[in-house]
Order: C-alpha cells, then structure tokens, then sequence
C-alpha cells in the first residue's frame, strides 16, 4: 500500500484546496447541509449521523459497504451475541441502543462486493479509507500525509502558484485553529448565556422584556444599592406575577411549583431532542473522545447535527437544574467544530491521523473555555484526551486555546470582563500547619472519587441489564422532578452548580452580604484593628444555618450525581465534583477557622494565629477541596492544578492544591487505577489502548496471537498461483478484515499484506473494468507476472494494493513490548513470526481481550476493533 | 536477551535498596568520593569524570573494554580520520579534546577479548550493561524494569516486608524528585548569592565585612533615603579604597583597571578550574543533555566532579562580567544533582531509561530555578529537552520544580521574597495596533536568532579547525579583556544581564530615578491627573543619553555573545539572548511611547492614546523582543510563552507574546529549522535523532541498510553448527557490535540477535569456569543440544543471551516510517528482511548518516552510535 501511494492512483485522487478557498467550501458545506436536511425529512432521522466523517463522493461506497467486514478479526460471534442479549449492544454508552441496532441491522444486508463499487465513480475509489466502527492505521495515515506534503514541497520549485500552494498549505493547519478557537468561542459564549437565561427563567420572569436574564433586568432598575439590586421591580418571580404577592406560603409554593414544572420542561426537551435527533449528543463526551483520538471511527459522533443538537440540549440540561456541568459537553461541542471545520482544507477532510491532531488541539480549546483557562486546557488535552500528542500540536492547541478565551471573553457572557469561571483573590497566605487539613480534604476527594466511579458504573450496568435502560426519558424526568423536589427548599442546592462554587470560594469581607459571611461583627472595632476587615471572626446565627445546609446538600450533591451522570442528556462531570470537594472544603475551612479562633493559644495555632489575624481562609479550603474531589474522579493531575493555578494567578496556592491533588490520586488510585472516564470506556468496551497503564503480565507474543493452538491454520494468500475465483472463495469464507501474503504455502515466507475491503473493491472494479478478467484468471502480487499458458485469461496483478511492510515481531517477543508497539505506532494489526516464518497475526483487539482476560474481566466486552 | 531477563541471571544481580535506606548508600557516596579523589591525586586527572556512570564493581570490567568495539558498524575508518585530523576528534563540543583523545588512546589498547572478564566478579558480571559513548536500547532498557517491578509485585503477596518494600519501591520515585528539588534549589540559591557578591566586588568592598555584597553591606547604613541607599559609607569602590576619593579622573581610572582585573581575575579562574578538573563543564550543556536523554552515553558528563566545578566556575564565569548567563549551566547542574541522586535507589542506578525519566524532570527543575516558573520549566523540559517523557514523568517534573522554586524561595537569594528572577507588573493593557510593532519585534528576533545560529557556528568550526582551539585560556582571557575594557564605559554593559533585562523591563512610575526614566516632568499636573502617574510623557535629557547607550549596548552584545558562547567556561544563552531582544524592544517602545505622544491625533493613534494616558508601556516591549530573540535563537514556543507569563502573572500579555514568539519562530525557520542547541548538537557529531523534523525523503529501507550492493555480505551467526573458535574468529575479525543468528547460512531465516560484548563476556565466561569448553565446542542457539559424536568437547549453550525478538522491517518499508519506529521506540538497530529472508541491519547511525547524506552534508561527521 505505502510504494503505491507515492505513486499515481491516490495522487490522482488528492486534489487541494489553499486556505484562500475555503470561503467557498464553506458555501459548499452550508448548501449540503440543507440539503441533506431537506433529504433527511423524508428518509427518517436513523441515519442521520452516518456522514459526519464523510462527505460527498464516498457517501454511496461507504453505505453498502457499512457491515462487520472490515474487522481484521472474525467478531460475527460477537455479533450474534449481541443479537441474543438486547442489553449488550455495541457502543451502547448507554444512550444510542436503537441507533446502533439500526446501523448494525443496515449493515447486515448487502454486504456481496458486487455492490460495493459504484462504475460512475474514480477507478479504484475507497482505497485507503475506513469503515465506521473501525480502527485507523496511524502509520498508513502518517506516511500518506507526509507523501503528501512530500509531493506539494518537490512542486512548488517548479511554479510560483505551486509555491504559494505550498506555503498556504502549510498555514492552513493555522487558519484551522483560528477557526476552531473562533468557533468554539463563540459557542461557548451563547450557550453561557442561553444557560444563564434559562435558569433564571426557573425563578421568574423581566417584565420589560422577556429575553432579559435577572441581571440584565436589573441593570436598567434604579434600586442601585448593593443588597437589593436582585430585587428590581421589572423582575417577577412567578409567584408574585400569578398571586399578586412574593411573599407568603402560596406564593412560595406558587414558585416552587413552577421550578419543578420548568425543570420538567427543560430536561424533557433535552433527552426528546437528543433522542430524536442525535442520540450521540448524551453524557460527557469524553470518553468516546478518548477512544475516536487513539485511533477509532465513530460516524457522526463529531458530526454537525450532534453539535447543533448537543449545543441546545447542553443549555436545557444546565438549566433545568440537574446535578451535571457544562464543562465536559463543551469538549464535546469543540471537537465536534473542529471536526466539522476540517472538511473546509483537504490536509484535514482526507487524513484521519492529522485530523486527530486537530481533534487534540479542540480538547484544549474546549476546556480553555470552559474553565478561561488556556494553559490548563492545554495541559488537560496533553495529560488526559490525547493519545497521539506531537508537539507541533502543542503550539497549535495553545494558539486556539488563547483565540477561544478572547473570543469568549470579547463576548463576555459573565459580564464581568473575567477570562476565568470562578475568579477568586485570596488575601492572605497559608501556614504550613494547615497542610494538614488540605491533605484530609485529599483523602476525602480520593474516597469519594473512587467511590463514585464504583457506585456510578454499577448504576450504569444496572442501566444496561435491567428494564431501566428502555425507558430513558422518564428516567430523565424522574430524576429531574427528584432534583427539583429536593433542591428547591434549600437555596445551596437551587443555585446553580457553577454560582454554588464561586459562592464557596469566595473570601468572605466584613462587607459580604451571603448567609455564608454571617460572622459576629467584632464587638470592639480596635481589637482587629480597623483595617483589617478579613480578620477571623467567630460563626454568627447565619454561618450556622449555612453550614447546617451546606451539609444537607453535600449529601445530596454526593447521591444524586450518581444517578445523573450517564442519562441520555449532555452532561458534565467537572462542575458536581467540584461543588461536592468545595462544599466539604468550606466546611472543614469554616470549621478550622472557629478552631483557630477559640484556640489561638493553642501550641499549634500560636505565632501564626493570633487574635485580630487573617489566617485561616474557608475559600481556600473550598478550592482545595473541589481540586481533591475533581483529582479523585477524573484522575488529573497537572493539569488540574494548572487549572485551579489559572483561576487563582497566583503561584502561592499551588503547594496546597498540590498536596490535595496528590493525596486524593493516591487514595483513589489504591481503589483502582481507572479514572472515571477509563471507567466508562471500559464500560462500553472500547476499543482503547489506555497509554499510561502498564502491561503488568509475563506472557508473550505467542499465547497472544491468533490463530490459537486448537484454531485452524491462518488464512493466507500466496503471492502467485491462486485464481480471481479462488482468492474470492477464500475471502467469502472469512470474516477476516486482512489477508497475509506469502512466496508460498509451505515456506510461509511473508510478503505483505492485503487488507480485506482494498481486495474486495480491486478485483470487483477489474472484472468490470479490465479486460479478460473472470474468476479464472490468476491472482500474482509479484512484480512480474508468472509464465502461463498462452490461451489462459489474463492475469491480475494486485501489487498495487498490497503493504509491503507490514510489522512483524516474533513469537517470543514479550506482550509488554508488543503493547508498547502498538501504542506508540498505533498499530491496527501486526503479524508473528517464528524463525522467518508467518505463524501468526495479533491485532488490538486480541491484546485487549487478552488483557481483559488477564484481570478476570470478560473478554468479549471489547465490542470492535 | 529479554526472554533470559524474567529468568535468573540479572534477578540475581539486582539487589533493591529502600528509600530507608538511602541515607547508608549517601554516607557510602561519601566516602568513595573520598576515596576517588585520594586515588585520583596519585593518577592524575585526565580520567577523573570516567565514573559518572558506573560505579563499583562494574569499573574493573568497563575500563579494559572501553573501545570502540561496542559500535555496531565499523567506525575504525573514522577513527583513522581522527588520528589524522587532529582538528577534528570525537565528542569535541569545543572543550574537551585532551579528555577525548585520552580515552580513546586507552581505548585502542587491550581490546583482547581475555581481559573482558575479571574471573573474582559474579557469574557473568556486565551483561546489559552499556560502554562510553554508545546508545542505549530503550525497549531493552524498559522491559527490564518492567520485569524488576513485576517480581516486586509479585513478592509483595508473599510477607508484609516483601509488601513494605513494594510501596517504599513506588514512593523512592518521589523521594528522589524531592531530594533532586531541594538540592537544586539550594545550589541555585548558593550561585545567586555568590555571582551577586563576586559581581560587587569587581566594583569595590565591604569595608564592614569583605562577604557582604553591596546592598547587604548598605542594609546596616543610616543612610536610608531612596537615591542615596547604594551609596553608604561602608561600602568603597576600588578607586576610593586606593585614590582616597571617589570622584575624579584618577578614580575612574583605577576603577576602571580593578574591574578589568577582577573580570580576568574570574575568568582565568574559570577556565583554569574547567580545563584541569572537569572539562565537561564547560558551555550550556544543554546540547549534550539533549543528546544524553536521547539515549546515548557520556561517562561523567553529568559527574559530581563535573557539578562541584560546573557550581564553581559558573559563579566565577557569570562574576567576570562576560556576555553569558546562568539559566542553561543551572539546566545541567540540576541534571548532575539528579543523574547523583540516582544513584542512592536501585531503581534508578541500574537502569538507564528510568534515569533518563529523572533527568527529564530535572531540566525542568533547571529551568524553574533559572527564572522561577514551575511550569515553565516543565514545558521546557518536555517541549525542548526531553526525548521520551512519559506521563508519569510531567506530574513528577511538575512536583521537583515546585520543590525547588520554593527552596530558592526560602534561600532567598535576591531579597525581596520573590520567586521569578524578573518581577514584572504593568498597569496599562496593550492595544490591538501595538501587534503592529510586537510583530516588528518577532521579525527583529527571528532575524538575529537566524544571524547568531550562523555566526556561532561558523565560529565554532573555526575554533576547531584552526589552531584558535589549541589556547582556551588565552581566549577566554582575550575575550574577556574584551568585554571588560569595552563594558565598563557603558553603564548599560557594566551591569550583570540580568540586571539590565530588570531594568529595560520596567515600567517608569513617576519617582524613578533610573536614566530610562529620564522624562521630562509634566509642566502641567492638571493636565494629565494627579493620580496617574504613569503617564506617557515627553522623552527627556536622561533618556535620549539611555537611548544612544543602549543602542551602543545593543551593538556590543550582539557581537560578543557570538564569540563568547562556546568557549571553555560555563555559558549559558538565555540571558544574552534575552538582554539583546529587551534593548531592542526598550528602544522601539520608547520611539513608540513618543510617536504617540507627538502624534496623539493621528489615525492610529486616535481613541486610545489620549494626552494624560498611559497609552504605551515600553516594559512590555522590551519584554515582547526579549522572547522573540530567545525564541528565535532557541525555537522554544509555548514553555517561553508561559516563562514569560509567569513572570508577569496576568494572562493579559499573553497574546502580544505569542505574536511575536511565533513571528519569531516563523522567521527564523525560513533561514534554517535548527535552533542554537540542535546546530550544536550536529556540530558536535552527537547521534541526535531530532523527534520534531519529519523526515522528508522517500527513500526506502533497502538504501539505507548495510551492507551495501557492493559490500561483502551480513556477517551471521548460525543458531548451530559453528564452533567457539568459528564464533571468535568472526567476532575478531569484524567491529560491528551485534550479530543476526540465524537458521542456517542458506535459508537466512533471523532466529535472534547476539550483541558482541555478550558474546565476549560469556564464551570468555564459559572457557574459564565451564568444564570441557575449548575452541572445538559447539555453539548452539536453539532450545536443545544438537546431536553430535560422543568424543566431541562439551557444547556451549548461548541462548540465554539472545535476543529471542529482534525488530525487523521489510526492505521496502519507507524510511519515514522506519525513522519513526527509531524514535518512538528508541532502537538502537533494527534488522531488514526480504520475503522472511534476513538482508541486512539498520543502526541509529546509519539513519543519522542517510539523512546527512540526504541533507547535502558530510555524513561521517556523524561520529558515534
């Protein structure tokens, strides 16, 4: 495959767009867009998904074709499987059963190769290009892209328009971050303020207009002082506009009921239209991101309907109170931009290894403007989403990142000009006592991480296997009438996940106005000097009922999160973590500060904490505690930190965000290693070759490698003397998705290797094309062809699609250094040799089965390969 | 060779220390650098750093092999070169020539095979283990550790010490990164503090106390008054001690030799010191770290004797006043620290990847240290220094630097409680027309870090081409004269570089005092506020003297540092760079400052640039040039934009960075891809395979292999049939460093690979301690003896040393994908096939020599493997 395409038939295919042109693929794209919408509305919305990787041409190949084939491995067992239990589908993340059963029923027809040519198309079309559900080549799709670059470079010496195409080819990768930073930005900022909108709609409603939010409302109001501008006249909680009055037992039962009523209305809007229009729209997003950048096709999951679709469902989920953030989803919408943004430069459209770099750099982007934090993102991208992460990739993830926090901030949905989602200054520095105390909130992070990784997965399974999983919406709206039940009553839950972190990390003044800053007033002004308005104080009436309901919804926050990840609406997973971690830090803060302040003379606090000081900061604690929690969930590590450094500017709270984030991995990872998105990827048995964990057994390649001892012997193709007929017979019979080629049977000396589809469309397209082609004639991938009889029917030669360097290790190679193999060539397949003979082909399937085996785990939960 | 290594032999070797009980192996360290300096004093010098890298028991075996026998290919014809051209030896980064020669002249002796083996060691003592100068096997390497982790594991089921030991394994990792911290930070801290008093004192003393520096030594004065605080009676200037007074020509005059004295002084001491105990002190380092994480070897480069003088002559050589900085030369003490501190774990002594994995994170910790940015320096180590940086490898470098910044903060080296070397805080955000000058800058950068590459190269080269190499001292003391006589004048050059950046950084406020600030006062306070105080004002007399010195300064640096980086003292290219970008970006932002001022009502400047408004800030822009120029010198990215970020704080400035960084980087990639460090590094002849370019030609595996069409064939071993005498003969007759063994010489099908000194050590092994083995005993490599007469001598078994799994890539796998497998899987050889025949072998040198050759250049100056 690689020497043919240095050569002609994929050159030929490969035509380039500059930069400079994609105003007009941008036209393109938005006439096919309504036209496959107009389309659409005829032909039902099950497959609407199906082109979001490819467009245009391929389309009618990629339909027929759209079956169990290509697998390099015979998974029709598998597929029976499914077929049998209803509750084990592929791909199900619990939210796309039908779709996937639909997919997988089209492709159980019509999978005979004489469909899979279309003669109007390009002589050979398809070759070198992917199903769905399969696993990309890096290697193949690298030395394309490099063929490619190889061949616009040896031009542009020849022509100055060459030139020109060279340089602008080269900038493109550029303008496409540009882009995407511009895209995601722009998203970013309507969904915050959409968010915004729609959640104070659950309260009430601007009388002057209603597309105002709260504040909006009130900027207009006269009521300019500080404690009442959120109680403006133009604004009317619902109960005052329908009983006349806002206050009362009526009237709060009046809003408590329309709460609950806009809540339902919300998230059902949300599970109808992503069951409706995109069943991949749910959940986080994140891990099905991991998976697609180490290597696997998903059709559609970054298509445009999911983006439009997971656009307005994410703002109707956030809204609609539910315990899930937008932080996660947002990842999801950026690489969905940048996956539709790649079909704009041909670099991008037609190579599946650079349009993951793309992909990696969307990651950062994503969590840049989630968090207004570039660097962080950049990082999370790095440490925890990329699989392949050149470092050309770096610079280029920063650039979008920093594009998409201006453009974001040059939106400004916050209204306050702050890159950052919760900005907080602390004012005084901590004592290294209080290490301590950070390292408990550690431990408390790492407990609860493991533990909600271990409840939500069980929830999830249980999903799955039982009735549960039928009946997503009014699981959906059951949980979201739970929601709102609870959380109303206490206004800690019935503020925002996002306004509840920002009011925890808050530090409190003498000026602050929340029930959370109800400290006694210093009874004697010059004791704490005048000054110092940040002194500690002690915990007046107010700060009491705070924490008493702080507790509440700790509790609540911990067990409802559970059940909420993973329903068939777009949901995060950073935002409930981090209010669970800063309600337990403020808690602990509020409760050391009072230690502190009735025990100033105590051998610990002495010297440090006198009488009058500002030494113990509760938002501190609060901070530290939501880094912990999020630590112990998602497994990050530096780039959490980074993150949280982000939100502070200052490098004086890293230690103590440190030490939590450390403890909290450690306590966690001695639960089990996974992080909660390992987890679910696990889950869904995808086909994810986690590149941080270890391969910790001693086997080799051989107990590995297929076929097993009992198995019969590999299907092989000889480098001449089969026929057209014969190599067909072989090929019905199998399931395989690749053939090895050898001098012959009995040396099994390995040439190449022939991966299933390109055979299938090359002999299909030369019987119609090529003359005196039948089922007679000879098959040879030698160079020249073999000497035959005079009135034999012509031979084939089938060099052209054959790799000639297919990776081999031999059979005694240990796994570890196979597995390290594949992960860092990203290897699809790689054949097993004994003393220069083929004995064998291992592909990553067989190495997750075989790993799954190793931990007791069933191995045929990897789903596809 | 790995299937052996699950088995017995090396388990036997290994023998696990707990980080308890590293302070034993510290007071052990001790001593034997006791004792190594006592032997040394008898010996000499010239071999003092060769056990950097092996201690103890290994050094009888490695000195008497230390040949150049280990390299794979034949490099005995470049070795003939070398004694010819005595111009040009190997490993010559311009300061170590006498070293080198030593070593080889050693190493052409006593290459016998009988002396390999010291009889009184363990069984087969050395195998795995590597020469001087030769690349490590990655793969090797990690499976190894691998296998040492495995059994650990798997002890620690068996009792609760086996168990304590297993966690005190996982957590020795951590241990080191905070000993590698604190040490580093201390050193850090150590040279600030003792470059800042040597620096003062070429101006004059303490007369209170010689050890206190200038601003210590004013501390104590009563004279505490802002303009008047550096001159307090205790502290006298050379002139004053001698003259009796402090003003007049006479004074000037005799200052003026003093510092010429003392900058001759310092530098003859650091070349002296460099020169006689530790020639791999001298330069950045950076260079050979580069190349050293890559995989290759250099005994001693990373000694303690190459720190303790490195430490030394660093203070003397930033102290004389020469146009070099500290930054890099810290990158290399802190790898010394970590490559020392290996040693106390046996995780870390034994195993040369795991070490590599330490360095990494001990560059960053360099670097974090140098400016004060912990993540910075992380970036930095993983963008430009690292080869393999696995994950695990980010969060630990991120914890060392953390570490040690803040161990240099609490050594507090600068006094003022800050943690980066620059403080910066601007009042004024930029405006999107200054992008116009940022990117003026970027191109000013990328054009000087182009020129300087060349320059500094050609320079280089005619060092060591001419007889100029032959008299290190006399150049440094010409150079340094140099500096001194055209310095002192300038008060711009008389000052450290860092100070000067310091200054050139700043932001005037009103109450400066300092000449840049020489702006003529407001006539009218009413007129521009009284509170804005940073107003742009009208350039004054003060600042156009500044200017017109500055402009000299610029000249000056730009030309010493060409000549100056590179010579036998410890040099680091930061600080140059940068002070050469922040001149020219004062000067273009105070030319900035004044069109706007004169200019407010023009166009571009209307709107935003009012009379009274702090429009322009020319800190910014001569921080903006400082990170172009290093950029363009450097070719770092995003680790100098964060530096740079972490510097300021504040994400704001982030952007005006970018633009110039990447205008920079643009620029100067169009004159050369190579930035200062990679041109060294090909300079030098180090076996660098740069991970960044791609390789850009098509050749195939087949051009690149040996042997050659014209050659005589592959030299193999076969797995039986060849007796001890056979396998010596072609071991003796041939260098390359490993031997294919194959079925039989007709088939030519690969069974495994042997390397030499395996080979060596055992057969020498075997005939001295294993009955009935003479030159007549079969060699066998399969599973079982062959069958043979009953009077034969006892056959010798060597399957234990061979490599069961080879690499192997067909002849026609391009050569972009098999540099690719080199790279991510740090091979050192990789064997080539033909249809499952063996046709020959790929080594690192090899690839290194074809891309040479491709590239147009001379492809033996690639001079080891």
């Amino acid at each position: 495959m690689k020497s043919q395409l240095k050569g002609g038939k994929i050159g030929r295919l490969v035509f380039h767009y500059t930069p400079l042109s994609f105003i007009y693929r941008m036209s393109q794209f938005w006439t096919s867009l309504y036209r496959k919408y107009a389309a659409r509305s005829d032909s039902g919305f099950e497959e609407m998904d199906n082109s979001g990787y490819s467009t245009g041409s391929f389309d009618g190949l990629h339909r027929p074709s759209d079956d169990d084939d290509d697998d390099l491995v015979d998974i029709a067992g598998a597929t029976l499987d499914f077929s049998s239990t209803d509750d084990d589908p592929p791909l199900s993340s619990g939210c796309y059963e039908e779709y996937s059963a639909n997919s997988r029923a089209a492709g159980m027809n019509g999978n005979g190769p004489s469909k899979l040519v279309d003669p109007l198309e390009d002589p050979v079309p398809g070759l070198g290009t992917y199903e769905d559900f399969n696993t990309i080549d890096w290697v193949r799709e690298k030395s394309k892209d490099r063929d490619r670059h190889r061949e616009i470079t040896n031009k542009s010496r020849q022509s100055t328009m060459a030139l020109l195409h060279s340089v602008s080819d080269a900038f493109s990768g550029w303008l496409l971050m540009l882009l995407v930073g511009l895209m995601s930005g722009a998203l970013a900022g309507g969904i915050d303020i959409a968010a915004h909108w729609l959640t104070d709609m659950k309260d009430g409603i601007c009388v002057v207009g209603f597309w105002f939010n709260h504040e909006h409302c009130c900027w207009t109001s006269n009521e300019t002082t500080f404690q009442e501008r959120d109680r403006c006249p133009q604004w009317k909680s619902w109960g005052e506009l329908i009983t006349g009055t806002s206050e009362g037992a009526f009237a709060y039962i009046v809003n408590y009921l329309m709460y609950i009523f806009w809540a339902l209305l919300f998230s059902f809007l949300a599970v109808a239209l992503v069951r409706a229009f995109a069943p991949y729209a749910c959940g986080s997003g994140i891990p099905e991101i991991k998976t697609i950048l180490s290597g696997f096709i998903i059709r559609g999951y970054l298509g445009k309907w999911t983006l439009i679709i997971k656009t307005i469902t994410l703002v109707l989920a956030v809204s609609s109170g539910l315990s899930l953030g937008k932080e996660g989803p947002l990842v999801h919408v950026a690489c969905c931009c940048a996956n539709i943004l790649c079909h704009l430069f041909t670099k991008y459209r037609k190579n599946e290894a650079k349009r993951r770099e793309v992909l990696s750099a969307a990651a950062a982007v994503g969590v840049s403007v989630a968090f207004g934090a570039p660097i962080g993102g950049v990082l999370f991208s790095l440490e925890e989403v990329s699989y392949y992460f050149p470092l050309k990739t770096l610079w280029r993830s920063f650039f979008a990142a920093l594009v998409a926090a201006f453009t974001l901030r040059s939106i400004n949905p916050f209204g306050n000009s702050r890159l950052v989602l919760f900005y907080v200054e602390f004012h005084a520095p901590w004592h290294l006592v209080e290490l301590a105390p950070f390292i408990l909130l550690g431990i408390f992070g790492g407990l609860w991480g493991a533990l909600f990784i271990k409840a939500n997965i069980a929830w999830c399974r249980r999903r799955k296997s039982t009735r549960l999983g039928h009946y997503p919406v009014i699981e959906v709206l059951v949980v979201a009438a739970l929601t709102a039940v609870v959380a109303y009553p206490n206004s800690y839950t019935r503020m925002s996940g996002a306004e509840l972190i920002s009011e925890l990390f808050n530090d409190c003044s003498l000026l602050d106005s929340s029930q959370l800053c109800g400290y006694k007033q210093p009874a004697n002004t010059s004791e704490t000097g005048v000054g110092n308005s940040l002194a500690d104080r002690p915990a007046g009436e107010g700060l009491y009922t705070a924490l008493w309901q702080l507790a509440l919804a700790l509790i609540f926050k911990m067990l409802i999160t559970v059940i909420t990840f993973g329903m068939k609406v777009p949901s995060g997973l950073f935002i409930p973590s981090m209010a669970v971690g800063a309600i337990a830090g403020r808690l602990l803060g509020v409760g050391m500060e009072q230690l502190a302040y009735y025990n100033h003379d105590e051998l610990i606090f002495k010297g440090w904490c006198s009488p009058g000081a500002d030494c113990i900061t509760p938002g501190l604690y609060a901070m530290v505690g939501a880094a912990a929690c999020l630590g112990g969930v998602t497994r990050m590590t530096v780039s959490l930190v980074v993150i949280m450094f982000e939100l502070t500017g200052g490098l004086e709270y890293i230690v103590p965000l440190m030490a939590a984030t450390m403890t909290s991995k450690w306590v966690a990872d001695a639960f089990g290693r996974e992080g909660i998105y390992e987890a679910h990827i696990r889950l869904n048995g995808y086909p994810f070759l986690e590149p941080k964990e270890e391969f910790a057994h001693s086997s080799l390649a051989v107990d590995v490698m297929r076929p097993r001892r009992s198995d019969p012997a590999l299907a092989v193709l000889t480098q001449e003397g089969m026929t057209v007929g014969e190599v067909e017979a072989l090929v019905e019979s199998t399931h395989y998705s690749g053939f090895p080629v050898v001098v012959s049977q009995e040396s099994q000396r390995l040439v190449g290797f022939v991966l299933r589809r390109d055979l299938l469309i090359s002999i299909d397209n030369a019987r119609k094309r090529q003359e005196g082609v039948v089922s007679a004639s000879q098959v040879f991938f030698t160079d020249h062809a073999p000497a035959q009889a005079a009135d034999a029917p012509s031979p084939l030669r089938l060099r052209g699609i054959m790799d000639l360097s297919p990776f081999t290790v031999t059979d005694h190679t240990p796994m570890d250094i196979t597995v390290d193999i594949f992960r860092k060539l990203g290897l699809r397949q790689c054949l097993v040799t004994h003393n220069g003979r083929l004995l064998g082909i291992i592909t990553k399937k067989d190495i997750l089965k075989h790993m799954a085996q190793m931990a007791n785990r069933d191995p045929d939960s990897i789903l596809f390969n």
